[in-house]
């Protein structure tokens, strides 16, 4: 699994976590900040086709969701994906809505784990994804009974919310009580907490670019 | 189906010829540009999941790629995946590719199905997304053989891509002779020229929000 930062990158994350959900035993391999495409990526200009990627079995897979779906096919039984079709197919939607959209929300709250800032003022811009996200899980929480979006084990989309979780924490949205519940279940996640714990103690790309803020 | 714009909307092509590929029995339905979320779309500030929106069986399914994933399910037989697993991963993360990168592409060749500008010169900052793509094409084309991305039978990469060709067309891209056969290829697809009559005989949405350029 080829990742960058794991202060900063929410791809990456979001490829580590698909991996530890499937069950699968990997190595881990780091992308330099020196690369063009992962420093576009750290500084939020484009996705990089290098980050995440999964090499396994002779194969290449680059891209979140293929590497979701392929999880899936290797390991049914994780349960990556849920049971129910129609379930599933809201997973995907939801899992798709993530991955092609919130542009807004990634400029003005990009992740940075180790962060914290209480009482941040959240650019208008981003208030209406962020409106957008707390719907989805509320639906979600309502429809499938929690903890997690589709019910009692974690899926694909649990992943791909994720880093949202995580933004949320650091600057300080304020949430309503459903939705708080579901970011601290997140943050509580074993998963989650090991790569926080990780990202507090990496050196930092950003100020290895000279990245004014 | 919901759709938005025929002759603006790629996201909408791309739902259609996925369901067109899927040999669904499908109706249009179509979303007002009046509707804010759909004026964002046709102003490519957002994307928006409104479109395409597929309403079927009790279901509904939004997002192009869950799309994608509900009609393979539902139709394995009409190929959206490629059989081989190797080969539905590498397609999977193609389409991946095109569902959350090349933003330059998309804001510098918006689709505009019915327009057509020789010597158009595009911007620097697509040049790099442009090359990504034909690098992409090349790969896929050579490995499978073509005429399409995976071979000889058309796959859910090929609806992916396909808005793709239709920018090169309208802005005059030049393109090596192998991406450019594979944009014929898609230009002459039956479901393609069906889409492409529509958006030329359809209402301006572009003039009935009275966009300046």
């Amino acid at each position: 699994m080829t990742i960058s930062s794991k202060n900063y990158s929410s791809w990456s994350l979001r490829g580590f976590l698909l991996c530890r959900l499937a069950g699968l035993d990997f190595a881990e391999a780091r992308v330099s900040a020196d690369d063009p495409s992962i420093r576009a990526e750290l500084l939020l200009q484009s996705s990089s086709f290098l980050v995440p990627r999964l090499d396994h079995d002779g194969l290449r897979i680059w891209d979140t969701l293929a590497i979701g779906e392929y999880l899936h096919e290797i390991a049914p039984e994780a349960g990556l994906l849920p049971k129910d079709r129609a379930a599933r197919a809201h997973c995907r939607s939801i899992c798709g809505e993530m991955h092609s959209g919130f542009a807004n929300l990634r400029s003005a709250l990009p992740m940075n784990v180790k962060a914290h800032h209480p009482g941040f003022k959240v650019w208008t811009g981003a208030l209406a994804d962020i409106a957008r996200i707390v719907a989805i899980w509320n639906e979600c929480l309502r429809a499938y009974g929690g903890p997690y979006l589709f019910g009692a084990a974690s899926t694909m989309a649990d992943a791909m919310y994720a880093p949202v979780c995580s933004r949320f924490m650091t600057y300080d949205v304020p949430l309503d009580p459903l939705s708080a519940g579901y970011r601290d279940t997140m943050l509580a996640f074993p998963a989650m907490r090991e790569w926080s714990a990780a990202a507090r103690v990496e050196p930092d790309e950003m100020e290895e670019l000279d990245v004014e803020f």
